[in-house]
């Protein structure tokens, strides 16, 4: 399988485009627009914060209609915290976009990401979809990707060709995380379904910026059939093939947003190993990789390896710390029970470091892919809004 | 009651010091001793973190023998994570005050603070003790304070005058956070470590500066009996005073060590109110409070609540957002599921912020303080050691 980083092209049968609403500062793309010629194959997962934002709960409700057949999305502004008017606000979003395309409001998705607690200017929104559905062309890929960045210094699409199947998975942030995958495999929603969530497991579930959990996180799969191969049925070798690209697909994504986290320096992978369980594996790395202590450390290339123990030790699960062998960049710094003398401080140098962390207690384990805590991040996140 | 802060006088019958014993960078002070003229009634709480650093083990061991006379603490090594050479080294300590001060090993308390994962220098701390026991003095206490500081930028102490018994609490950290608190109150070890406990959990337990758990904190209270009062037993009126001053002076030290939080710029409580229980609103208290996006708004003085909300849903407890209000020193920013359209941005202007949180669920409650993110945190902890 190939992937191929920022392809302009988008699977068959797919079109979109990007906009400036006037929803952001002049000029800045905010709006963007999906659309499949065919009715889709739907799959999404939403946050699991308590706390959802309107265009998650209009999505969810299109969802079980039926078919999707685009995705209406606008940066700028969360539509979270707002009311009846923003569940209005979401709504009009769909509804604009179905009368423009030709479609029932119910085969719109609708997403948002921005500050939170702010009336949607729908209006402007609304004004702006006939000419957004107008510009809806097969390279319009990066405009949509511009709309929906806010920190973001880049934009984030991969393109995978796997069997003659095209995947494309524009745009997400970190904050929030928007990520939309298109493919023109046959598949019907309920196998995609457990492909998404299976992809996601080891991709947009294993990253971590700063521990903070959006309203508005969102990944989409869209699946129009338009590639004319045979549909993708459960256990089946073309299944396999399926779910290993869209798995390369969603890792290759989840890394960019990784590595375009705010105000990042360094590019942290932290592999826990022989864990007492994958569960407790997880505990440990992301109890590692939220530490803001081990963040800040990190930052200054600093090989404060203590800084990982003591978040080893908060994250709760039992450990034998006599027994854990600590790693960084290929040099051990802690095992048998003893510090290694002599830790070469230049070895957090480069950007990316990676962090083994060996419990000795079972078969768990758990890859997390992190990023350092640096004044830009404090500066970005001071000053935003 | 009144509390006086800073002053320099110990609790009838304490004496304590503190010198550079060559730990740290020459001429900081580094070595402090606490030494009580009578056997105490001893009780000590620590740090819940699965690893815990061999000054606690050794510590614990000691507690369990009989009535503590001293505490031997040091600053510029965590003496954690290094094996069997570190549980000598504090052995050690602990022996050699033991022997300076004509004591049993048994009835030396030991702790320490600083860097996790080096051997602690024993030799040299072995050689100061004597000069240290020397220094002994009833106006000792802020050489010993500044002798157990690392990153904190002023010495933290308070004495409290509360019906005859002086109550001295000086000394602690963020990072690590060590208290010792001293009274000549007469009371047994077992109504002492009760009142301990409950004067910890709205103090040093309702406080965090970044979240991250210390393999090395400790409170220690010792009581002398040294005023010549009658025994203080459990249901007393004596023992209800007894505890609201512990109280006072508990919750006094945890402001301060929050005030003097690495980098902090704000000083912020948090009030979780009709929460469904206690524990959940703990947790969303918690939450907020340990948000990295939400305490770098603070910083900014930036009023943007959707960090606040984002946090609160992240947190896992139920919630109906719809029935939440939230308010920022005093102005309500979102009532009744709508924000409240305009928020004067210089409402976050000076030091204090006072977030109050009304989740009109129940009737649990908690009060929780911290401090903000700033680019002195950062430029401390990437730096450090």
């Amino acid at each position: 399988m190939n992937l191929i980083l920022n392809s302009g092209r988008l699977a068959q049968g797919f079109l979109a485009a990007g906009l400036a609403a006037g929803i952001r500062r002049r000029g800045r793309r905010d709006l963007g627009l999906l659309y499949s010629k065919a009715p889709c194959a739907a799959a999404a997962l939403f946050t699991s914060n308590k706390i959802q934002a309107a265009p998650l709960l209009v999505s969810r409700r299109h969802l079980r209609r039926g078919k999707v057949r685009a995705v209406i999305v606008n940066s700028g502004n969360a539509n979270c915290m707002t009311g009846t008017p923003g569940i209005r606000a979401a709504q009009a979003m769909a509804s604009a976009a179905a009368a423009a395309l030709r479609l029932k409001p119910s085969q719109v998705l609708v997403a948002s990401t921005g500050i939170i607690g702010r009336q949607l200017p729908v209006e402007e929104i609304v004004r702006a979809v006939p000419r957004l559905a107008d510009a809806l062309h097969e390279r319009g890929l990066s405009d949509m990707a511009e709309a929906i960045r806010t920190t973001d210094t880049f934009n984030k699409t991969v393109s995978g060709i796997a069997k003659g199947a095209g995947m494309i998975a524009p745009q997400m942030r970190l904050a929030t995380m928007l990520s939309f995958i298109v493919t023109d495999a046959a598949i019907a929603s309920r196998v995609l379904k457990k492909a998404l969530a299976d992809a996601v497991a080891g991709s947009f579930n294993a990253i971590t910026v700063d521990g903070c959990m959006s309203t508005n996180d969102m990944v989409v799969a869209l699946a129009n059939g338009q590639a004319g191969n045979r549909t993708i049925t459960a256990g089946s070798r073309d299944h396999a093939r399926f779910l290993k690209a869209l798995r390369c697909v969603a890792a290759a994504l989840a890394r960019m947003i990784v590595k375009d986290a705010e105000g990042a320096t360094k590019f942290i992978t932290i592999d826990v190993k022989r864990a007492g369980s994958d569960a407790a594996a997880e505990a440990f790395a992301f109890g590692v990789a939220n530490s803001t202590l081990f963040k800040c450390a990190m930052f200054g290339a600093n090989p404060n390896w203590g800084r990982i123990a003591a978040a080893l030790g908060a994250a709760g699960g039992r450990l034998d710390w006599q027994k854990v062998t600590i790693a960084l960049n290929g040099a051990v710094v802690f095992s048998k029970g003893r510090p290694v003398a002599s830790v070469r401080r230049g070895i957090l140098k480069g950007r990316d470091v990676h962090v083994v962390i060996d419990l000795a207690r079972g078969h768990g384990a758990k890859r997390v892919w992190t990023s350092d805590l640096s004044y830009g991040y404090v500066r970005i996140n001071a000053e935003y809004n």
